[in-house]
């Protein structure tokens, strides 16, 4: 059940890195005692804060760097001029097979660029997406991409169906999600060409995921399908008009209670049900973008994280790296194209 | 200060037509003394209805037809087909000059290449958008396009800038709306050639609007900017994810407050408090997509619409007709190309 596993950290990345990295390492050590950590950073920082947590400093290796990609660094540069960054050194420690996955805080896109470079795509993958998770009416649903593919064509839509279904498979725990594409409308002809073909092609007989069709902007919150797929500058604007209304919700409802005594009143007594409407909506708890589509594991945790929210990035690797997610994957993409023996009518629909 | 103002009205579009339309109308007369409205429709349905509201007959034309649009009719077979429809007739009105606007709650569609072909666009005008306000943490913001152009370029995008300009000047009264482009970030080099391209001319130094820069997905609930631009697809999965998380915050709110005693008095109490919050964000409110580039007023009020949601709507046309919309877009649309002088150093910028 519960066999060794080694995560690569990058222990420099994030606004309060390493003070961070390492608190939310230690929370993980609680709720996964079978992680061994690989910390990449400077020894002078990470030792005097390892030397408070005995338990963590047990079931973790320092590899000292003192190099760093700093948060507004190019991807190009990052990827030509940090080969020895915290950052790079923990990829390359999933590339070599010293580790089975890693996260990191730090620079996002650098992150991308150095994990295609040391990691490569997986066969049959043009381009790897970033993936998350969110809260839904019906629980929690996966979308892709959110941001790495600015314009993507239908090939790419159809991988990112199939990397979407193996990662819901492997951290959602389902045996069959259903996969949605992400449109202004649910006919058929709705659309441009890009998601038009790649519906006709997850509709077909060879069909590699359990395609629902498409889904539109309103069905992301209402979990009407386990997964959302869609190019990379859509699944952005819309996670992030999310976390707007969000915010503009909870702005609304505060100022609705202060307005009052009896809404202040209403507040003191209602705090409690407030407070369980909040976890459930914590961005802590959906913390961790997954590059998806890598040979390796590799999560981005949000550069202003705290130990929670590291914490849980750090549980989205060990699922996937439990699960075998990089075995499933595989697995979906070797089956991908349609045999070789003559397609039948439903191949042809549309 | 309240000329006579005339409004054709579909009355047989929307769910509820055409008793929705007339109670709205009924309502927005009660706002709008100065308001006539030209009712085109099926006579025996609105007459009786008209019967009962002595003060609306008094201020309305009946215009008898039996031809309506479906909500499920093809634009194509609208726009061949329902040349006596109520929609089209309330169109052609407006083009005759005998109504300054119109509004119908029927099929998106249809009213838009209805729109098109009966109104025509104005010059300098490509396409035509779609454009509704919605509430920020600010106050009200304008965004389209909101879903009748799927793939846009940068032409596009800029001449969806100066109609949302001139739409928050008539609308929301703003001097000088700040206008942004929804991006991916708000650094110059994100996005596509669409996006770049339209930012780099709207910097310029002829941009035709005040410009802001690159907004993000959650600026539009921020409220940064009064008019956020982007393309149909978008804008459209944007509003709509606005829409959808709304609903899920909405959910979790009453359920962690049914949950527990002690929530349930808390909602008893805070019941003020949440209505006021209801209120600030009541659809209905917002009510009213406005196609904008037509040489002529026509509003879009959502097909599911109530009477009060259907008067906000009648409220957005008399807003755009009194303060003269239509020569404001014109005006600026004839100072959108740079002059033949030789162009300064920061119209070639980027």
């Amino acid at each position: 059940l519960s066999q060794r596993v080694t995560i690569a950290l990058d222990a420099m990345g994030g606004d309060q890195a390493p003070r961070m990295v390492l608190r939310g390492a230690e929370k993980a050590l609680k709720r996964f005692p079978q992680v061994h950590f690989l910390l990449f950073g400077d020894r002078d920082k990470i030792e005097p804060l390892l030397a408070k947590t005995p338990r963590l400093a047990k079931c973790s290796t320092v590899h000292h760097t003192d190099e760093m990609v700093t948060s507004d660094a190019k991807p190009s540069t990052a990827l030509r001029a940090g080969r020895r960054s915290s950052m790079r050194l923990a990829l390359d420690a999933v590339s070599d097979g010293q580790a089975s996955g890693m996260v990191s805080a730090g620079n996002t896109g650098a992150l991308m660029a150095m994990a295609k470079f040391a990691l490569k795509t997986l066969p049959g993958i043009d381009r790897p997406a970033i993936a998350s998770f969110f809260p839904t009416l019906r629980g929690e649903s996966v979308m892709l991409d959110l941001g790495a593919n600015i314009e993507c064509d239908a090939d790419n839509l159809v991988q990112f169906a199939v990397m979407g279904d193996a990662f819901a498979r492997a951290v959602l725990g389902l045996v069959s999600p259903s996969v949605g594409l992400l449109n202004v409308g649910s006919e058929e002809l709705k659309g441009n060409d890009a998601v038009r073909n790649a519906a006709s092609r997850l509709r077909g007989a060879y069909s590699p995921v359990n395609f629902y069709g498409f889904v539109e902007g309103n069905d992301i919150g209402a979990g009407t399908v386990d997964v959302v797929v869609t190019d990379g500058f859509t699944g952005n604007v819309a996670l992030k008009t999310a976390e707007g209304t969000a915010r503009l919700f909870t702005e609304f409802l505060r100022a609705a209670f202060k307005n009052s005594l009896l809404g202040r009143l209403a507040y003191l007594l209602g705090r409690g049900a407030l407070g369980k409407m909040r976890q459930r909506l914590d961005p802590r708890r959906y913390n961790g973008a997954i590059f998806l589509g890598l040979n390796g594991i590799a999560v981005k945790s949000h550069g202003g994280a705290d130990a929670l929210g590291f914490c849980n990035a750090i549980g989205v690797a060990v699922d996937m790296i439990q699960n075998g997610f990089i075995d499933k994957i595989r697995d979906e993409l070797a089956h991908l194209e349609p045999p070789a023996a003559p397609a039948g009518p439903q191949s042809a629909a549309l």
